[in-house]
This record gives C-alpha cells, sequence and structure tokens, in this order.
C-alpha cells in the first residue's frame, strides 16, 4: 500500500517535473533543421568549383568588366586534360563532403549539353560538342563519394545581355518579351540540371534568383518538385542556408543557426544589410527559421588577390595553411560550414599547388581533430570528463545534436588544473559545433556548464584535444 | 604611187570616222558590269528559298511580333524528310539558275555548324546538333548545275536582342560591348559561309549590312576576300545588284541597268525613296554604276497574302501560273532578274502544290520562248528580219551585249504586215533583255529601228516567237 502510494507519488513528481520542464523549455517551438540541413552541417567542408569561359582567355579576369563583356570566342573553351576525378580527388583529400560546380556562371556559358541554351557545350569544338562537364563531375562524385552540388548562376549573363537578372531594358516590348524568354530560359535550364543528374545536395542560385514577384524566373517549383531534399540557396521565398555576410570564410561569433527571416537577404529587408551584414553573420537566436550560415572564401584570396577563378600568375595567392585553418576555426567551430572555392585552369586541372595546399589542410585538420584523447555526449546542463592522469590539451570539441534544434544559449568550460578549477572557454551558441583553441593546458577533469538554454540541452559531442605541430 | 595615195586616203578616212564614232558616243565612259553581274543577269530566275525556325511552330507568321519575340522552343525545328535536292530540283524545274537560301533570318537562328553563333544547328537536337543545311544546300545546287548564294540576316535578331543591326539599347557601357560583340559575330558568321563553302553565286545581306560608319559590322572586306567574283548585296559602300523597289516581282518600265550610286540604297540618301522607290524601280541611264534591278516576290503572295515562309494553310495562296508569267514579263522582261520565293515546310519539303506551280513555271517559259522563229544578232541601229512567208507571231524578244554596257536609250520595232510597215512596239531600254508581247499578227518582216544610243549598239538577240496557248 504504501509502495503503491510512494510509486503514486513518484508519478506525480515525475509528471510535475516534466509540467516544469515543459514550462521552462518549451514557451514556443524551437526551429528544427531539415534532414538536407543536418547533411550540409554534418558535411563542414564543402567546395565550390568555379569555372567558366574567361579562365581560358589568359587575361586576368576583371568582373565588372567582364559582366558587361561578351567572351569573344567561345571555343577559347578547350581543356585538353579535363579531369574531374582529379577536382574531386582534391576536394575528398581537404575532408570536404560536398561538391558544387558553376554551371553557369556570369558568361551565360552552361556546361553541359542543354537542349535549352544554345550557349552550352554543344556550341563548342571541345569534345565534337559532346561534352558535358556537370555529367562528368557528378560522376565523379559518385565515385569517390562526395555530394555533388551545382550553382546556377541567372543573376548575370554578358552573353544574352542580362544585368542584375534583367535583360537590357529600354522598356521597349522587344526588351519585355525578351525578359519573359530569358525567365522561361532558366526556368527550363533549372528543369534539365535538377531531373538529369539524380539527387543533388545543393543548388546555389547565386544572388537570389529573382522570383515572378521580382520580374524574374519561377525556379522554386521546379526545384521542389525534382529534389525534394535538396538544400536550396536562395530566393525571396526560401533559404535554407545563408551567406554568412562576407567571402571570408569566416562568420561572427555567435553564428546562431536560426533566423528571423525565411530567405537569406532580399534588398527589401534593409536590416539584414545593417552593420556590415552583421545579421547574415550572427544569425538571431529568436529567429523562427532554421538557417545555417556558410563562410564562403577562394582559395587564391591570400595577399591582396580574391579569385574564385583561375588566372594566369595568381599561385602566389593560394592561401597558406594557417590562414585556412584560421578559415576552419572561423567557419565549423563556430556552426557555419566551410566553402572554399577552388578552379581548374585551362589544362581542365586543379593547379598542383591548390592540389597540395588542399590536401595539406585536410591533413592538417585531420591530425587536429581526428584523435580525441576523451569524449562524452549526454542531455543536461551539466556534463564532466575525468581522466585518470593529467593530460595536455589545447582544443575543445563541444557539438549539439541539432537534429533537436540549437538548445543552448550561454555555456563555460572550467577546467580542473594542479591549481583548481579554472575557467578556459565560455560561449553562447553551440550549434552544430565549436571549437575552443587554447593554450595548451594540463588538466585532470574537463567541466562543460550549460547555464541557460531553451530546451534541455542534448549534447552530441564534448572531446578533447592535444593537436601537436604548429598552431 | 596613185594606189598608195589611195591607201593613204583611205587610211584618213577611216582614222576620221573612228573620231567621230568617238565623238558621237564616247563622251563618257559607259558603265560596264563586271562578270558577276552578266552571270546575275543571264540567270534570269532565282529563288530565294526562305528557312527559320517559326516555320515549325505550327502559327501564322507575325513578322512584327516575331522579330521582338525569341523563339520558345528551337527544338521545333526538326524537318525529318529534310532532302534539299528536292528543293533544288523544284528551282531547276521552273529554269532557275540561281538559288539563294536565308541562313539566317530574323530568329538569328543560323542553318549551319557556326563556331562563332552558338544559335546554329549545333544546338538542335535534329541529325544529333550536326546538321548543316548551308552545306546540304550548296552540294544540292553543285549536283544540280545551279549556282548557290547566301541570304545572311544580320539587320534583326530576336534571339540576342538585335532590332534593325542595334542592340536592344538603353546607351549604358553593356548595351555597347553587346553591339561590338554582335558586330563582331557577323563579321565571323561572314567568314565561316564566304570560306566554307566553295565559290557562292551571291551574298544578300538583307536590308543592307550596316557598316563600322553606322556602328554595324564590317563584312565587306571579309566577303570580298574570299568571294572576289560573288554579288554583293548590300551596303552602303557596295551594291552589285539592286532591290528593284518593291517585293511585286517586277519592275517599272523602262528598267536602266545604271545607277547614280554606289550602293542600292541608304537611308542616308532620300532621293533614293522619292515616288514610291522609283529610282530603284528605273534606275538611271545617266547613273554611273552599272547595278542591274532584282524583281523579288514570294510564290505564296497571291490574293491577300505575301509570305516567304511557310505556314499551315497558305496552299490556296501560292500564285497561279499567270501572275508567275507576268512576274516574269515585268522583271526579265524588263531587263531585270527575277527572285522568286519559296519555302521548304517543316517536313524539310517544298510542299507539292509549290513544286507544281514551279514546275509549270518553268514549262510555260520555255514554251514560249525555246523556239524562235527567227533570230539575228549584230551591230549598228538597224536590224531586219525577213522571212520567206508571213508568219504569225505575238513575242518578239530583243538583247544587247550589255557585257559592252547599256547603250540603247530609244528604239521601235516595225513589222511589215500584208498592209505595209506598221509600228507594233517601242521603248527606252533593252539591256539584258526587253520582252515585247502583243496580239497575235502576221507578218513577213521586222524591222528594230534604235532611234538613239551612247554607242553603237550591239544587238545580242532579235529573235520573234508565236507562243501558243492561253496567254
Amino acid at each position: 500500500m504504501l509502495n503503491s502510494q510512494n510509486r503514486f507519488c513518484s508519478k506525480i513528481v515525475f509528471l510535475l517535473l516534466l509540467v516544469l520542464t515543459d514550462m521552462l523549455y518549451a514557451q514556443k517551438n524551437i526551429p528544427l533543421p531539415k534532414k538536407n540541413q543536418l547533411a550540409w552541417q554534418d558535411a563542414e567542408i564543402t567546395a565550390l568549383i568555379s569555372y567558366d569561359l574567361h579562365v581560358f582567355d589568359g587575361k586576368k579576369y576583371n568582373q565588372a568588366l567582364n559582366r558587361i563583356t561578351p567572351i569573344a570566342d567561345y571555343n577559347i573553351f578547350n581543356p585538353t586534360k579535363l579531369d574531374t576525378d582529379q577536382w574531386i580527388r582534391a576536394v575528398k583529400s581537404m575532408g570536404g563532403k560536398i561538391a558544387i560546380l558553376t554551371v553557369t556562371h556570369e558568361t551565360g556559358f552552361a556546361l553541359y549539353q542543354s537542349d535549352v541554351n544554345p550557349y552550352s557545350m554543344k556550341a563548342l569544338k571541345f569534345q565534337n560538342g559532346k561534352g558535358d562537364i556537370v555529367q562528368d563531375f557528378v560522376a565523379s562524385c559518385r565515385k569517390y563519394g562526395i555530394l555533388p552540388g551545382l550553382y546556377i548562376g541567372i543573376r548575370w549573363n554578358s552573353n544574352y545581355g542580362v544585368y542584375d537578372f534583367m535583360v537590357n531594358n529600354d522598356n521597349s516590348p522587344f526588351a519585355k518579351n525578351r525578359q519573359q524568354h530569358y525567365n522561361k530560359l532558366c526556368e527550363q535550364m533549372t528543369e534539365e540540371l535538377m531531373s538529369r543528374y539524380g539527387e543533388l545536395a545543393m543548388v546555389w542560385f547565386d544572388g537570389g534568383a529573382h522570383g515572378p514577384e521580382l520580374g524574374g524566373a519561377d525556379i522554386l517549383p521546379i526545384v521542389e518538385k525534382h529534389q525534394p531534399n535538396i538544400i536550396f540557396y536562395h530566393n525571396t521565398q526560401r533559404a535554407d542556408i545563408r551567406w554568412g555576410g562576407s567571402e571570408s570564410g569566416k562568420v561572427n561569433y555567435p553564428c546562431w543557426g536560426t533566423y528571423p527571416f525565411p530567405y537569406s537577404h532580399s534588398t527589401n529587408t534593409k536590416e539584414i544589410f545593417k552593420n556590415d551584414f552583421q545579421l547574415l553573420k550572427e544569425g538571431d537566436p529568436e529567429g523562427e527559421y532554421y538557417m545555417p550560415a556558410m563562410s564562403d572564401a577562394p582559395l587564391r584570396g591570400h595577399n591582396g588577390r580574391h579569385e574564385w577563378f583561375w588566372e594566369p600568375g595568381d599561385e602566389e595567392h593560394i592561401e597558406p595553411l594557417e590562414s585556412l585553418m584560421d578559415m576552419y576555426y572561423g567557419s565549423v567551430g563556430r556552426n557555419s560550414t566551410l566553402i572554399l572555392g577552388i578552379t581548374p585552369n585551362a589544362d581542365g586541372l586543379i593547379p598542383e599547388p591548390d592540389v597540395i595546399r588542399m590536401k595539406e589542410f585536410g591533413a592538417e585538420i585531420a591530425k587536429r581533430f581526428s584523435s580525441a584523447i576523451a569524449r562524452i555526449s549526454g542531455k543536461g546542463s551539466k556534463h564532466e570528463l575525468k581522466f585518470k592522469s593529467y593530460q595536455k590539451i589545447n582544443h575543445i570539441v563541444l557539438m549539439e545534436d541539432i537534429a533537436n534544434g540549437e538548445r543552448v544559449r550561454d555555456f563555460n568550460i572550467e577546467a580542473k588544473t594542479k591549481n583548481g578549477w579554472q575557467l578556459i572557454s565560455k560561449g553562447s551558441s553551440i550549434g552544430h559545433k565549436f571549437i575552443a583553441k587554447f593554450q595548451e593546458i594540463e588538466v585532470s577533469a574537463l567541466r562543460l556548464n550549460i547555464t541557460k538554454s531553451i530546451a534541455e540541452p542534448i549534447i552530441k559531442d564534448f572531446s578533447v584535444y592535444n593537436a601537436s605541430g604548429n598552431l
């Protein structure tokens, strides 16, 4: 009787606790990532492979000029040593999980066998007009276990005469008809690209694919029809990831995975542009939409250059390993996905110096983070790692199980040293990953204290490292 | 001694006669046709074969709308029964000597394997993107002994956004760069077309290829480099023939082979446009430039239509034989070359009703003019044909030997009937050919009296016919 009363009491207490938990945490719905967003954040490192006609012109790329100047002779496109396997091996060597190819960039030239855009590989002498680099690229990705994504630039088209989405416009009926035709062309290319190459990890409409509401193409329904699980980036209706507000390969800290709008950015929403894109760089912990930030940067961005495309004589501008590691900490270590821009040369290969740097980058990440001294995971606000003996450490990695949303709002990490417990790191956002890097210190225990959260914290990983080498 | 004096006197008289002849006739240089112009006028009957994407859209062509509306899907171009031999046999059956193909018309689509214009047959699914109708056409011409010519439309390009030679223009640097690119494209296409297909009889830049002086492409040096003997039509620098001032298949009478400008027409020369193109229709006997008129008309121009392109349901608008014969008299019979517009259908064949009419046309011309009752030729102002018995006649054909220029300025023809000599025809211009058609009369002799000429007349043919049948 007493036992059953006790059991009854236990149940009451348990239910009360559940109610209290609900009151404490579940005051509103936590934005949850979709499956594609989880995969995107799990990837951590991705590559954007930029390739276009002007790679072959032997001249320095001048974006402002190239945007308004059609390529004189598209048959300069002749990558005689084309080897997309080599591209993808380079991506894999740096630990990349997703590779994205610029199917069209600002010339308007399309790297595949389009039946709607004559300005495509069908027009080339190269491979007797039968080449399809999208197909080659996707096949290489599948071969090496890399997820393929496609970048479709429709905002600029120097050949067709499109500037900032709009057909160069004198307000004539002619211009209006060509705008309609161009919009249809973009939709039809999207249809081809979304339907021909199997499942894609992401599609990137650079600059945002202006929709019909802005006089542009209506591409979203086409993407959704053929690729229900794709990362869609982006238009004024939808963005599954957001631009991280710079092309530095880094975001600010904190960088929340949530955002107050369903779209990444739009000229109609001025607050996104305030303070040098602060909202993009940091997100909004109160945001209703799950939309993690990406951190994009070109590999050839060092020392006064910032080039997404191969150009002669730019080898000295390949980012040093240290810069790439800075990007890694500033992106992956801040709940953001790194997109490193790489570019095949006019031979059709990622240049050897770039390949070497990418491999070094992957090796360095592996060296620092592949062997945890210890790791735990679990629910709750307190997590403690204890060591049998003192350990020299210099990195801690935290991961939330973001499948259940980003819950942590404030935390700190204490280390038990020979001088007792001391604070070694603190922060607000953890999200997919938070990396603390600090001067090597000897510890016998570590404590993660989550001091504020919007629901019960679920720590997927709390791991500790002693990365040797020159940090 | 006397003999040698006589011989000396004879020489003096002869030299004096030469001087007098010079004084009478050779007060100025007579414009002489070039070899290509002679061949053009000798051809008498030619065909313009018009073929473009909109033939396949199943809709009535609306030139004003089509000019400003890109074709929605160029892969509608799919002439599954394409047979250029059949086209050329039809041209030959009507007595045509030259066939001209529209390589590009107003869509901008090019009917060959261009390496500079992606909007060409390389873009098509048809023939796996390897089709080249220019090549097929030229091969068929050579097979049947027809001289090939090419029509290159660069004035309009609905796809690239060109209107009246100019890239649709908002005066931006973008538009200026695209204009430059378009001009270069036109030059490069001209280079391809002039250099790839052997010797061509003529090239037709419709509307006049605006040259650099008007902001357009500089195509003339390219044509002259590759095709020194071609009929060039036309730009503001040069025209070897001139438009006859209408699309009726006829010119006015007289229609002189000479013209006061080296170009056919230009918006800068308003006097050419006066009186409904009177100067184009009639030429100028004082003109310093040899430039005979062409008389163009579409075969499908009857009864309220005037269509150069195949369209559904236009069979009833095929010109009746009588209209075609009227054109023949109004063009060939007036020192002009007839250009009849024919068009393959969406199957790739000249439709059977058109083929039949073309054959009837050729047969009717042959019936009327292949068997002369008598003919003479020779120099001088008086030419007489005498018959052993009375002959019923209803046509007389006169031809000058225009290799030596158009010399006759006034003439009449008298017939000796049972009632004595009577005037049956008179005129001013003869040129390549003058045809007199009249009610049948019985004659025993004919006299051609050239009453005015600028040099000694050289009559290449003075022939007489009794064409049976329904005239």
